[in-house]
C-alpha cells in the first residue's frame, strides 16, 4: 500500500489527538483511503513534556523548518497557532509546493489571502478543515454539500468556552465570573481568556466561514465583535423570563448593501435551534437558496473531534496528492469582494436594560425619547421594586435601524435618572 | 472553460429542479468547480407534462438508452427512481466507464453491491449523496468528514412524510388516519402511503448510512422494519403525559455481535435533539469513536434541496474527472462484512398500552407474568375511567431483552381479562 510522509508542526492538543487517532484507527483510514498516513517527524520547542501518548524518540525535533524541507515529508499539518511561527512554516511549505493540513483560525482570518493565494499559485491544497467547528463538518458542508446554494445566511455558535460560560449563567445563575472561573478550573478556558469571552476567536472563524461562503477574502479588522464579558446573571435571567435564552452568535447575512458579517451576544428564542446548544457543543445553522435552512451541531473543539477533522484533511489532501488532483482552495477567491455591511447600518430588534429613578414621569421621558427616535416598543418589564431605588426596567423593540437605537440610547443615558449605561443587546427571531 | 457533458434520465421533480438550479445559479457553480455542467440531455417517458421549467424541446427525449451511449454525454444523472430501467441504465452507464449520479435509495439498497463492484471494476463514480437525507449532507459526513472514525451509532429521522403524520398527530391531536390524508393533501404522501409509512423507504436510507459507515453492503432483507400505521392518538397522547414523543427512527448501532440495523417507532426523550425534529425536516445523529456526537438537519426531501445535492454529486464527479481522480465509491466495500443482529436479541426499555378489564386482581396477574419474564417496570400510568369497561393500562420497563418482552406480551395477551394485542414500542434514551 502506498504511504505518504506527514510531518506534524506543533505537538500540543490536537498533536497528540492526531497521533493517538492514527495510531487507534490507522488501519481503518488505510482501507477508506487507499493509502498509509505514516507520521515521519513531529516538531515542538518542548520535547520533554507527556502528552499521554507515547512517541519514538528519533520521530521528535525542534527543527520545524527542517521538516518542512525534509523531502520523506508530504503533506505538513501546522498545529502550532498563532501568526508567528505557523506563517512562516506554512508559507514555506507552500512555497514548496507541499500542502498543509492547519486548524489555525487565527492565522486564516489575518492572512488566509496572502497563504491562499501562494496555495493557488504553487497548486498545493491548504486544507482548513478543523479552524471551525471542531469535529463538524462546517467548512466541507460550505465547500462542497452545499457548492450549487448561494450562502443567505449563516448563524453560529462557535466558542465552546463562551457557550460552557453562559449556559451555566442560565441553567445555575452564576455570575459571569463564577462561571468563568469554573470553565478554567475545568479546562475550558484559557488562564487569560480574552480570545474566546471578548469574540474574537468567534470573529476569526466567522471570517473564516464567510470568506468560504462567499468567495473572497472577507477582511476581519471590518467585522464588528462584542463579547460575551458585559452579560450579567440579571439579563439572563430577564431574557428567560421574556423566552429568550443569550448566546453568543457569529452571524454571516447576504445583505444588498453588501455582506454582513458580526459577532455579539444575542437573544434567541427558546425555540430557536440555536437556543437549544448548550455547554461546550457547537453548532452552524446555514441557508442555501436551494437546500433552504439546514444545521450541523457537535463539538466544536476538545482533542479526539478536532483531530478527527484534522486526519479527515489529511486523507482529502493525500487523495489528491495520489491522484494529481487539487481541490481544497477551490472556493475562497472563488467570488467577487463585496463590501462589509457597517454595524451602523443594520437593523434589529433590541432587548434593553435600563437602570431608572423609580419616579413619577421617568418611564415618560424614556418612552418619549425612544419614540422620537423611530423606536417601537414590543413589551415593557418591570419588576416591584422598594420605591426611592433605581430600578432595572427592561424594553423589548420591534425592528429598529441600529443607528436609531444607538442614538435613544446616548440621549436616555444622559439623563438625570438614568445612572447607569443601558445594557443593549440584538434580538434574532 | 472546460464544459461536461450531462445526461438526466428521469424528468420528474428532482430533474426540474436540477435544471431550475443549474440555470439559476449556473456561473457561480461554475467559478467554483471550474468547468461548466452542461445539460446536454432530458429522457423522459413524458415529454409533454409541464414541468414548471422551460426547456429546448431538442434536449428532450424518450430514448434514455441513447443518452446513455451518446459520446458527448460525459456523466450521467439517474432520477427515474425503481429497480427496472434505473437499473438497467445505471448498469449501462458505469459498463461504459460513465460516472452516475444517482438519488435513487430502493436502487442502492437493493442492488447497491452489485452496482459499486461494477464502478470499481470500472473505475467509474458512482455518487449516492441525494439518495438519503435530500439537502442534508449526511453522505458526504459519513464518506469525508467523519473517515477517520469508526461509527458507533446512526440515528436517523429519514422520512418527511412519516414526520409529517406523527408530528400532526402530536400537536393537533389528529388521528393517524387524518394526519395521513392532510399530508396526502399537501403533496407530503403519496396516493399509495405504504412505501413511507411503513417504514421501507427509511430502510432503503438505513441500510445505505449502515453500508458505508461500515463498508460492507448491508443486506436489506435481513433488516427489521416497522411503520408508523398502528400508531394511535392514544399513543401519542400518553407518550407526550411521560416527556416522550414518537418518532420513526432508522438506527444503527455497532455491537458485538454484529451489526444492528433496524427501523421502528420510537418514543424519544424531549430532551433527545432528534425530538425536536418537526415536520417535513429530517436529522441524523452521528457518533464516531473520535468525534463523538454530532447531528446534521435540514430538509430532507423536495425539488431544490435535492437537487442541490444532486449537483454538489455531479460537480464531485466532474472534478474527479477533469483530474482523472476517483473518489466516490471509496467507501462501500472498504469493511468486511459483519452479521447482522437479529432484532430477537436486541434490548430495549419498551412501552407498553394494554387493555385490560377493570377488575381487581388483573393488574397484578399481569405484573406477575412481566415479573416471571424477567421485565422490571418503571412506571405504570392508569387513568381514572368508569368501571366495568376494558381500560388502557400504560407501562414503561427498565431495559429488557427483546424476546423476553415478546415472550411476556404474547402470555399478556391470552389471558381472557385482555381484549386487544398490546402496543409495544420501544424506546431510546
Amino acid at each position: 500500500m502506498k504511504e505518504l510522509g506527514i510531518g506534524l508542526l506543533g505537538f500540543g492538543t490536537v498533536g497528540a489527538g492526531v497521533i493517538e487517532g492514527l495510531r487507534r484507527n490507522g488501519d481503518l483510514i488505510a482501507t477508506r483511503l487507499g493509502a498509509r498516513l505514516a507520521v515521519r517527524a513531529i516538531a515542538d520547542l518542548d520535547l520533554e513534556r507527556d502528552r499521554g501518548v507515547a512517541v519514538e524518540r528519533a520521530l521528535l525535533t525542534t527543527d520545524a523548518a527542517g521538516v518542512v524541507a525534509r523531502p520523506d515529508i508530504d503533506i505538513v499539518v501546522e498545529l502550532i497557532g498563532g501568526t508567528g511561527a505557523a506563517r512562516s512554516l506554512t508559507t514555506a511549505a507552500l512555497a514548496r509546493g507541499k500542502p498543509v493540513v492547519t486548524a489555525n483560525k487565527s492565522l486564516l482570518a489575518k492572512h488566509g489571502a496572502e497563504l491562499f493565494a501562494l496555495a493557488a499559485e504553487q497548486r498545493a491544497d491548504l486544507a482548513f478543515g478543523a479552524s471551525v467547528g471542531g469535529g463538524i463538518p462546517v467548512i466541507r458542508a460550505l465547500r462542497d454539500g452545499l457548492m450549487a446554494n448561494r450562502i443567505e445566511s449563516i448563524y453560529g455558535i462557535l466558542n465552546g468556552t463562551c457557550n460552557y460560560i453562559l449556559t451555566r449563567m442560565e441553567t445555575e445563575g452564576l455570575t459571569f465570573k463564577r462561571a468563568l472561573n469554573e470553565a478554567q478550573e475545568k479546562g475550558y478556558a484559557e488562564a487569560d481568556p480574552s480570545l474566546d469571552i471578548d469574540g474574537h476567536d468567534t470573529a476569526h472563524k466567522a471570517v473564516i466561514l464567510a470568506s468560504l461562503a462567499h468567495g473572497f477574502p472577507v477582511p476581519l479588522e471590518q467585522v464588528s465583535v462584542e463579547g460575551i464579558r458585559t452579560i450579567s446573571d440579571q439579563d439572563m435571567r430577564y431574557a428567560q423570563d421574556l423566552g429568550y435564552r443569550i448566546k453568543l452568535l457569529a452571524i454571516v447575512k447576504s445583505a444588498e448593501a453588501g455582506l454582513d458579517v458580526r459577532v455579539h451576544p444575542t437573544l434567541l428564542s427558546r425555540q430557536h435551534m440555536l437556543a437549544s446548544v448548550s455547554g461546550v457543543f457547537n453548532a452552524v445553522m446555514i441557508k442555501g437558496d436551494l437546500t433552504g435552512q439546514s444545521l450541523l451541531y457537535g463539538r466544536g473543539a476538545g482533542r479526539e473531534p478536532t483531530a478527527a477533522t484534522v486526519i479527515a484533511d489529511l486523507a482529502d489532501v493525500a487523495r489528491n496528492l495520489l491522484s494529481g488532483a487539487r481541490r481544497v482552495p477551490a472556493l475562497p477567491g472563488a467570488g467577487a469582494a463585496r463590501p462589509l455591511v457597517p454595524l451602523s447600518d443594520i437593523a434589529a430588534r433590541y432587548y434593553l436594560r435600563l437602570s431608572l429613578l423609580d419616579r413619577p414621569g421617568v418611564l415618560a421621558r424614556v418612552t418619549a425619547i425612544l419614540g422620537r427616535h423611530g423606536v417601537s416598543l414590543a413589551s415593557i418589564l418591570q419588576k416591584e421594586t422598594k420605591a426611592g431605588d433605581y430600578v432595572p426596567v427592561v424594553i423589548v423593540t420591534h425592528e429598529t435601524p441600529e443607528r436609531a437605537m444607538q442614538a435613544a440610547a446616548e440621549e436616555i443615558d444622559r439623563l438625570d435618572a438614568v445612572n447607569r449605561k443601558t445594557v443593549r443587546l440584538r434580538i434574532e427571531d
